[in-house]
């Protein structure tokens, strides 16, 4: 049974390339990005300018894969790679939890972007900290690496063959 | 552009039917199912038992829709579909922050399920405090309303046009 989503809209971001990227929101902050919405997807923007963060989940186009074992940005010991938030994943979807910072006529203006410019936009939720919160939910191998992430750069481990294929370090 | 995916494996649970079921995790405390995660794909799952809880991204198999503009589960004003957690979305992508209990030889068990019996899984990702977690994140007109996901079932306004055809409520 296959799976068909079209994207809603696409993003604008100043990361052209993968290698020196952020790897997650928490490297990326004051880095501000646009997700452009399709006309046709604009009305269900409504309402959103409530919410402080949005999920947003998006198709890590220029991932090679999929990988089931990985070595992670933040770990020098291969891993499962559903253990893991690399986008070398069976189906290639990204998520992050962005700030929103404004709502625009085209879509949205997010804060903390760790996404390739162009990356297609598969959904966007509201962050509601009741259903999405668990700050004391224990990370596995993560556990005092995941901190890490603000500062570590992407290189080109997940970037597709073809030279500066990237895909979206993760 | 479409972008097409394959189930990893799909959910096993008690909810057979979208009428009374639980709206969000935190309405199906100690309502355990499995994910059953086709052979192929079970290498992926390695290191995943050291994390506490996980992301479950699904594809509501049963949702009608879309719909840009929807009256949500706990609210009596229509809202943007992106301002809510409706399955009525232009690609029906459920998410939700569950519990690990077991890793399993065919797959996982979790608790708080809230996930229609047979539901396609597309991905599973470790919850990441660091990355995931945003306690003081302002949700909206969720705002004091989100706790109710936690006594409110689901009926058939989200439904399938066929009868008890389901789209998961969400």
């Amino acid at each position: 049974m296959d799976i068909t989503y079209r994207p809603i809209g696409h993003f604008q971001t100043p990361h052209k390339h993968i290698k020196g990227m952020p790897i997650q929101p928490t490297g990326a902050q004051g880095i501000k990005g646009t997700i452009l919405v399709l006309p046709e997807f604009r009305e269900g923007l409504k309402d959103i300018e409530g919410f402080s963060h949005l999920i947003v989940l998006y198709h890590l186009h220029r991932s090679r894969g999929p990988e089931l074992t990985v070595l992670p940005f933040l770990d020098q010991t291969p891993r499962g790679v559903f253990a893991t938030r690399s986008p070398l994943r069976p189906n290639p979807l990204g998520l992050s939890v962005m700030p929103l910072c404004a709502v625009t006529a085209e879509g949205l203006v997010l804060d903390n972007v760790d996404v390739l410019d162009g990356t297609p936009v598969i959904d966007i939720k509201p962050y509601v900290p009741d259903f999405d919160s668990r700050p004391a939910a224990r990370a596995g191998w993560l556990e005092g690496r995941s901190g890490n992430a603000a500062t570590h750069r992407g290189d080109e481990r997940f970037a597709a063959r073809e030279r500066e294929e990237g895909g979206g370090p993760r």
